[in-house]
């Protein structure tokens, strides 16, 4: 079993900590607010009390803090540290963060991969979970069986930043279904039902209409937003215009639903009303 | 059998109609551009030269156009011949528009069931359609073996706006899912790969989130969003300011992702930042 230190124990670290123990690895653990290292501490880990006394004492280093500028923060408390150690960064960020981050982590002699969580918590060390990962190889293929404790591990190539762009993608997606829920959520609400009750209407609804997301993607892939068009643009565009209005009188604000609608009226207003919805997409990507 | 009309020949109307057709009705039908009529010909329906024929020939009636300005003039056209008739009406629109044309049609002396199609065109008579309806028990009963040859039929209740309220809700989480999924392909495709490659991550991912919605419905319901929290909102907010600067990096205009950017800061800014994002729902709801 490894020696891995965890620096960053908010929900997600304490979870990645926590499952590695479980699994029968050697943990040291440090967090800048040292309580909630304490239910960790009960578990069996070490707790470190800096983060360069965390890095010391591992072969492997996970760091999950808040964001960049917390993840810069603490590795540089560690700085004397790093010098032929291997760095995993689970904090989510930009491309450009991730890849900068892995320069300096490598002029401090560390080896570095970065990392996106696509999980919750409780996902961590479950069927299910899956972490993406880009950056050095050699790290990848040593702490593997590791890494695989956590969550199924994919690699997604040398380049530092692409883990975080597909993250971020991901996320993107996630997003977009949260917003549609609590758009649904807040209309169902205003007729006095229950919001879980509209649940087993939503779920096989949102499942079958991504069974749609393929042929979408042939479309975007392709440029060809108008072959085959069951659902035209036009057509679309009054129903998003009936959800506004519905909304506004049921007293639900449109925020969630309006850039949909702005962007269908504009790509309209550009002589594509019976292209597929598709086609948004050129409403939002930098002209070529 | 069963003689039904079709009014509206549009993907949606002619996919009705085809279908009805192949399970053994004799059906008649009419569009406003009669060229789009010809291939249901060919398959064997009637073709009537106004709507008013059409209501006459059949005892159930099926109308399906644009939008209710549509529905409203093609009905004009037909009021002479309601009386006495069943008209089910599955034009995408408002609560408060179904109940209006229901007030109108019951004054003409039809019976009125209003309907909401959750389905794309190739789905009509497959299994996993599904038609909310609203409105009339009587219509419903009646032709309920007609209306099952189309989709799964569920009634929502007597009155006349339940089913486009649900219909438009399930839209909304439809427009949410899309609205992530063209932000996210935008992403994908700045670096240079192929959305469709970018599928056999997104879809199971959102497939992992979906299942995170009844937690945050019941959150919704009890209007407890602080309780057992396990992806805090001041984390989310950074992970969606990450998105954002990623994607002006990436080219990428940031409107889908917006909305949940500046209500989850507003909500942040209320005091609600270790709340879960269900509470982001409070932001657009009618204050009590
Ligand atoms: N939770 C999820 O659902 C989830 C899912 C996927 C990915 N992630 C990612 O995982 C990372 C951590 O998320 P989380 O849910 O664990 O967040 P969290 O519960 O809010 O915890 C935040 C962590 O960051 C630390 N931190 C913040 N500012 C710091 C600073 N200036 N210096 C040192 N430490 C600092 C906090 O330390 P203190 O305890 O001292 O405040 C805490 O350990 C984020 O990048 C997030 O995007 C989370
Ligand atoms: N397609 C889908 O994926 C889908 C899914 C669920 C629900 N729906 C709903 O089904 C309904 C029809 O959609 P669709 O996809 O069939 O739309 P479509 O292909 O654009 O067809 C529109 C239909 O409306 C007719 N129409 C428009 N204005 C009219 C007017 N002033 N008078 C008479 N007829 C008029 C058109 O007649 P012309 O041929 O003469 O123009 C055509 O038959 C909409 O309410 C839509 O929301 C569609």
């Amino acid at each position: 079993m490894s020696r891995i230190s965890v620096l960053g124990l908010g929900a997600m670290g304490a979870a990645l900590a926590a499952t590695l123990i479980r699994k029968g690895h050697s943990v040291t653990v440090w967090n800048r607010t040292p309580s909630r290292a304490e239910p960790l501490a009960g578990a069996g880990a070490r707790i470190a009390t800096n983060p360069a006394e965390a890095v010391a004492a591992s072969d492997l280093t996970i760091l999950c803090v808040v964001d960049y500028a917390a993840a810069g923060a603490v590795l540089a408390e560690a700085q004397e540290a790093l010098r032929g150690r291997d760095l995993v960064n689970l904090t989510n960020g930009t491309p450009r963060e991730a890849k900068k981050l892995a320069a300096w982590a490598e002029e401090k002699g560390a080896a570095y991969l970065d990392g996106g969580i696509m999980a919750i918590p409780p996902m961590i060390g479950e069927t299910g979970a899956l972490i993406l990962y880009s950056g050095s190889d050699a790290v990848f293929e040593r702490h593997k069986p590791s890494l695989d404790a956590l969550a199924e591990s994919r690699h997604l190539g040398g380049d530092a930043g692409l883990a975080a762009l597909y993250d971020l993608a991901l996320l993107s997606g996630m997003y977009g279904l949260f917003s549609g829920f609590l758009h649904a959520g807040a209309l169902v609400a205003s007729s006095g039902r229950r919001v879980g009750d509209f649940l087993p209407l939503l779920q096989p609804w949102l499942q079958a209409m991504s069974g749609t997301l393929p042929d979408l993607a042939g479309k975007i892939d392709s440029g060809k937003h108008s072959d085959t068009v069951v659902s035209n643009l036009a057509m679309q565009a009054t129903a998003l215009e009936n959800i506004a209005r519905a909304s506004t009188e049921q007293g639900v604000a449109p925020d969630f639903i309006e850039p949909m609608l702005r962007l269908a009226a504009l790509r309209i207003a550009d002589g594509h009303g019976n292209d597929d919805i598709s086609g948004v997409i050129e409403t939002i990507r930098r002209k070529k």
